[in-house]
């Protein structure tokens, strides 16, 4: 605890005169949102409720298959920066795209709602910008298919020292956690946070990710990550625990902050030794759980940069996720910040 | 008046082989919807309701300043098509993309959900594939600014004869009259429709290209034209009437069929001496008024080539175009078939 109090250095000064609340790394991505029903995803083989990586022909195949889509600009950490612009924090963003329609779209829905992007296009790219098709089920369930094209690309260099150094919370998304250089990029910017005093924060992103890189992930969350976001699945790989508790005895004390999300059973929030549960706010109807986890993440974080107490920082999140799952799509629709402050009164 | 049914043919047997119920001929382009407040078109000096044709860098700088985007499919007859095919009818399509990634959404929006789309992708087009900036504002109208692109190239050797030919209906969509090559094409396609003893249908897309074209926009409805589309503005314009009265007693007797919408009011179907007045289907809340006119005429051609009453045809426009004004975007979200067999009850 010494150590992790030390590094993370309680620096008021420091967290006051920051540039950003929150800076996040992560899979720039265009969501290709169409319906699906349960034939289709049978018929391809296709995992209900996953994120399945798949290369430039099988995605090819599949959207040919597919019925009519809608083209939004996604990505995990993209969509938690959009659902912290639309809470009145301020963001940047790094992650790749390519010189490319996509990547122009991409571009645009992040700087048309005040988020600092700071990748450029990657000019002549081998692999076009990412591109994620999510089929959504009639309940409301989304299966995902990622061809993730230029963005893997994603090294140290592309880490940029005064976003991450300027930006209170530095939020690393795990989907980027397959490859070598990406594993060094979050290493660097976990290193240049925290020089600057700042804090790290993670989200496990996908349980199959976690799988393939479990002892990366723990040596990732026990010595470079102050906040860990995961669901119960990721959480219960990450220590292959035998359930929810299990993981949690594990990840108490690993880190400052963990938080877990439960889907309809809302979260659970554990620091040091408390543990807080957060319920999940009310929705009329679940269209799309598409962005549940990147829209809890946003509203969490948020609340810590405004220096709120957890259980308000998960209670922000449960608002921002409650209102994303209410319909197509996963960057909010609504002003954030007027929901939130008409439900916390 | 013999001169027309000569020519339109009345060759049941001709009727009954076609391969498709309606072929269209229009403008491929990719929406990119996006909410705008008043304050917004005033900065921008754009008018609102109307369409606006605009170069390349003045769409740069549009997109740059409005908010985040949805991209969508569009192009009003490509949208008229896609409510054919959800009504159960069989369509083909001619319009050109580029080879591009807005060019491949598309076309496969197109694909999926049926048509056959009969235009190749333009390989190193000079132009992109065409985008048109839908500023939806709170009180549901829209406000458009089209860039062009490749789809302006579209010329006489565009025209599928085996489509055209094989098509009940050819249905024109007017916005593409502003170029010689495209009246070319229309006149060609025409002959070829009628040819094979079809049908030819216009929509008059727009009163300032109906303005810019006046003369030749009345001769293609006086000489090669069966059905017309259009609304109040389109037809007071076409003939600089002094109101709708005096619009509708210049086009009557010039084409078999003329349907003229009046948002609200419903629309007029006149035939010969006879007129029909149909009123508009309710709509809880009318959310954004893109693709109305297009979704009315799917269901009205889709109720011709089923051979429906006069009347029958508006109500179907009527569901059609209530649908498509419940939510964003310019092409049904719900199976039109279902909803007409439920209210025509």
């Amino acid at each position: 605890m010494v150590r992790r109090l030390h590094r993370t250095g309680k620096k008021a000064g420091a967290m006051t005169q920051a540039m950003f609340d929150v800076c996040g790394v992560g899979n720039a991505i265009v969501d290709v949102l169409g319906k699906a029903d349960e034939g289709f995803l049978a018929r391809h083989a296709l995992a209900k409720g996953t994120m399945t990586l798949v290369d430039a022909a099988r995605i090819e195949t599949l959207y040919a298959a597919m019925g009519p889509g809608v083209e939004m600009s996604g990505g995990s950490a993209a969509n938690t920066l959009a659902g912290l612009a639309s809470l009145g924090g301020r963001g940047a963003y790094i992650g790749k795209v390519a010189d490319d329609q996509f990547g122009r779209v991409f571009a645009h829905d992040l700087r048309a709602i005040g988020v600092d992007y700071r990748s450029r296009p990657v000019a002549g790219a081998e692999a076009p910008t990412a591109r994620c098709l999510v089929l959504v089920t009639a309940d409301a369930q989304r299966t995902m298919q990622t061809f993730l094209g230029v963005s893997v690309t994603l090294g140290p260099d592309d880490i940029d020292p005064e976003a991450i150094g300027g930006a209170r919370i530095t939020y690393l998304e795990g989907y980027l956690f397959d490859r070598e250089p990406a594993k060094a990029a979050f290493v660097k910017a976990a290193e240049i946070a925290h020089a600057a005093g700042r804090k790290v924060a993670l989200t496990l992103s996908d349980p199959f990710c976690v799988d393939r890189h479990r002892a990366a992930f723990q040596h990732l969350v026990h010595g470079h990550v102050d906040i860990v976001f995961a669901n119960e699945a990721e959480i219960v790989s990450l220590y292959e625990a035998r359930d929810f508790d299990g993981a949690i005895a594990r990840l108490r004390g690993q880190c400052e902050i963990a938080a877990v999300t439960r889907s309809g059973e809302g979260s659970v929030v554990v620091a040091g030794a408390t543990t807080h549960t957060v319920s999940a706010e009310p929705v009329a109807r679940v269209v799309d759980t598409t962005g549940a986890g990147d829209l809890y993440a946003a509203g969490f974080l948020y609340g810590l940069t405004q220096g709120r107490d957890l259980p308000t920082c998960g209670r922000i999140g449960s608002i921002a996720a409650a209102e994303v799952i209410g319909h197509y799509g996963a960057r909010p629709e609504t002003a954030l910040a007027r929901l939130v402050a008409a439900r916390l009164r």
